[in-house]
């Protein structure tokens, strides 16, 4: 790792959020985001699955370019992001899905789950892609994988509710295993929802 | 349109070249992408596909964050890409591809196709993606959808090859008709190439 100079941060492994803050830099988020992006790899390689995370959308502003160097950009800024941040392909299935963190021990708040995100799951949805959130209860250490639906449907019947309970995310979710190698197994998870093909 | 000050550009458009050069800001490339992208925008809003370009991927050094501003991106640099720029999902298929341009009347140059793309649409293949490329003949106007296994079967017959003629591009590809509303209406040559559900 670089270290950097005092007053600047690395951010290198931003999500897609809308309004970046310290927050962001939450070790726990980023430690979920790189399992997931080993698990990615691990798919990669072994040709199990083809799925990436986004990079940030930004717009850039101002970019230098010095003589014999990279081109530097200088001025840029956060954009508001449209869509999850990962999707791919897994066994000619379009794959789209976000993930998402708790402390809370015994209910997901939904203010963790944006109206764009809903949007674009539904549209997934629509064009019979599988779209889910992975689910962490940091506290519990227990990660699952909540199909779409699942959420949308809870939402729509329960427009005023502040947070899903986790009982239900564990009857309607799938724990995500842990293996050795691939880390945080999604892909197990996503069988044990559509069966093997 | 923002008016930026002098001795900067505005590169919000930029593709996911790995060494942005000032071809870059080529207006006819710029064209191309806002073709699709408004392609794209249609096909959303109507519930025909969802497909989106993928933002550039860029390392970010320092971030300033002024009280009541949004947070400002100081120091970063464009990362090499490990993908194509567009992918989604129609009918249930997974979608992946690559616009390229020329002005070249007679031949496709092949330098303009990266060899991570060619790795990535390979792997893409292999999971039952639909995989190709958006070819723009700039000079005469016309533009075709290219199945990517045509040009990974050209390189693997031809190794030495610079380019590939446009006649195979013809033959093998699909004129991309331009329609009222729609614009670059690609997705009506990859029914052309797929057939209709």
């Amino acid at each position: 790792m670089v270290n950097y100079p005092l007053g600047t941060r690395n951010t290198q492994s931003f999500g897609h959020k809308s309004k970046p803050h310290l927050d962001t830099f939450s070790r726990r988020g980023m430690r979920l985001e790189e399992e997931i992006n080993d698990a990615n790899t691990y798919y990669l390689v072994n040709n199990i699955a083809v799925i990436y995370k986004k990079p940030t959308p930004i717009t850039i502003v101002k970019v230098d370019y010095p003589h014999r160097a990279a081109a530097k950009i200088t001025e840029a800024y956060f954009q508001k992001p449209s869509t999850t941040d990962y999707n791919g392909i897994w066994h000619g299935k379009y794959i789209d899905f976000d993930a998402k963190e708790t402390k809370n021990k015994t209910v997901f708040p939904l203010q963790n789950i944006h109206e764009h995100q809903i949007k674009h799951l539904k549209r997934v949805i629509e064009q019979n892609g599988v779209a889910f959130f992975i689910i962490r209860f940091a506290s519990l250490e227990e990660t699952y994988l909540l199909p779409a639906h699942i959420i949308i449907d809870f939402i729509n019947n329960n427009s005023k509710a502040k947070s899903i309970p986790k009982q239900q995310i564990e009857e309607a979710g799938f724990l995500i295993p842990t293996k050795l190698q691939i880390g945080l197994d999604y892909l197990a998870a996503l069988e044990a929802w559509l069966g093997v093909d």
